[in-house]
């Protein structure tokens, strides 16, 4: 099934896509009343009950807009581990994101006054189901609800000030997540899904998720074994090569572009650059 | 003044520390219920009314159990710059933790199962009182609620899996923030004020705030270039030289050890260590 969380005649609320509609299942008679909260209680795959609204009336909204956690992932894919020079790791790189630089899939990626150096992420993003701690591989899969796309758009200069990569990976409006949260059963084997970013038309990433260092559930296994895991919890899977920065020369985003991540079986996020206070 | 976030008789509260007594400031009559609320509110500073309940009597929890964003410090001390081999920056370096990193200056710190390479970080807290984004250095510390004790114990093995830090310094229990928020009319010049660490008993760190690389002011106007600071956000502000890591032999924290974080005209923050499980 695939789920979004939206806004829609001023109210918050989520829901399942059915084709062109959307069924508002948020917050009437005591329904959980965002999506976090659904998947918490364990709500997700019933028979969806409520009034349908047209899809195109909604307004998207992060697919959920209020994690606890959302931890990234570092160098996850072989290419892009060999373009930014760095040396094979024997565990995951993770940095975090705060949950106010996400934004739904009809929002603007906004390039900050302060940088040039606005780069493209295409990502796996997966969605914590069943929280817990020192989740083991061979159980990470029953812990994920979902997944979704993910652009982990970098502000690279700010992202470089330091070995840290935090200030760049956290200025506000800057990763697209969503449209859809779309549980596994809707997608085939993991492993042949691609990862795709494109730029103004242009193909820049490709990979599929078999060129990931660290698989999905050694990357819970090991994100577990130091933090809690919660329901609703983000875990974005890493990038493969390709990204603006590392091409010759770079490769900058600029207001007007459009920058799309597609994955296979998942979806399509489309995101508009815009400059900051415009 | 001097306010604390407390557990007394089953219910959490915050309240305002009059020598051995703390009058409870919240919840009752529409009043704030935790103390990051209260400083939301504006609703430090004034004259406290409330039952005054004895101080030996409560349990201290996190001074601020729920901040949106813990943002802390690298290297921020020349002489724990020198000590790590880290080169000079033109930018502070910034990572963050999760707020079930924190614990009260009751809690001991949990030293965990997959490690032996606990370590001490004494440093001041800095809380945000007025929210903002792009704070300029002049305007920084009427930004500021007021300072705190704060141990950054990191978990060195993890801490250094990659470049990225926050493995080893987001396990639960690791960072105990407290005991009291101390507003800025209570210390006298903050150059001056020493911030040390004490490991049974021994001084190993020991400096004062005029060594720092880059002063408060120029953290919060660096921090807020990237993401909005709200009230009761907490930036540690970094170490001083003198951690067990860096040490010929290492020293690191077993359980039964007694850290104490002493920072002169603010508090003492003392933890006992404690194996995981136990």
């Amino acid at each position: 099934m695939r789920y979004i969380s939206f806004e829609y005649d001023g109210r918050r609320s989520w829901g399942c896509v059915e084709g062109d509609q959307v069924v508002d299942l948020g917050g009437e008679d005591g329904a959980p009343e965002d999506l976090k909260r659904a998947i918490a209680a364990g709500q997700l795959g019933g028979a969806p009950r409520g009034r349908r609204i047209p899809r195109a009336d909604v307004r998207l909204l992060p697919v959920i807009p209020n994690p606890a956690k959302i931890l990234c992932v570092g160098h996850n894919y072989e290419s892009h581990r060999v373009e930014t020079g760095r040396d094979k790791t024997q565990h995951p790189s993770i940095f975090t994101r705060f949950a106010d630089t996400l934004i739904g899939a009809d929002d603007p990626i906004i390039c900050p006054a302060v940088s040039t150096e606005l780069d493209f992420e295409a990502e796996l993003a997966v969605v914590i189901g069943k929280g817990g701690r020192r989740i083991s591989e061979a159980e990470a899969m029953d812990h994920v609800a979902g997944v979704a796309c993910f652009n982990d758009a970098s502000v690279r200069d700010w992202q470089w000030h330091t070995r840290q990569f935090i200030p760049g990976k956290n200025f506000p409006g800057t990763a697209p997540f969503g449209p859809e949260l779309v549980t596994l059963d809707e997608i085939g084997a993991l492993d042949q899904v691609r990862v795709e970013s494109v730029l103004n038309g242009t193909v820049m990433q490709s990979a599929t998720l078999d060129h990931m260092l660290f698989p999905i559930p050694v990357i819970i296994a090991y994100i577990s074994a130091f933090t809690p895991l919660s329901p609703g919890d983000v875990i974005a899977t890493g990038t493969p090569g390709g990204v603006g920065a590392k091409r010759s020369p770079p490769v900058w985003m600029k207001a007007g572009d459009r920058i799309e991540v597609r994955i296979s079986g998942v979806g399509a996020l489309s995101s508009l650059i815009q400059n900051e206070g415009q």
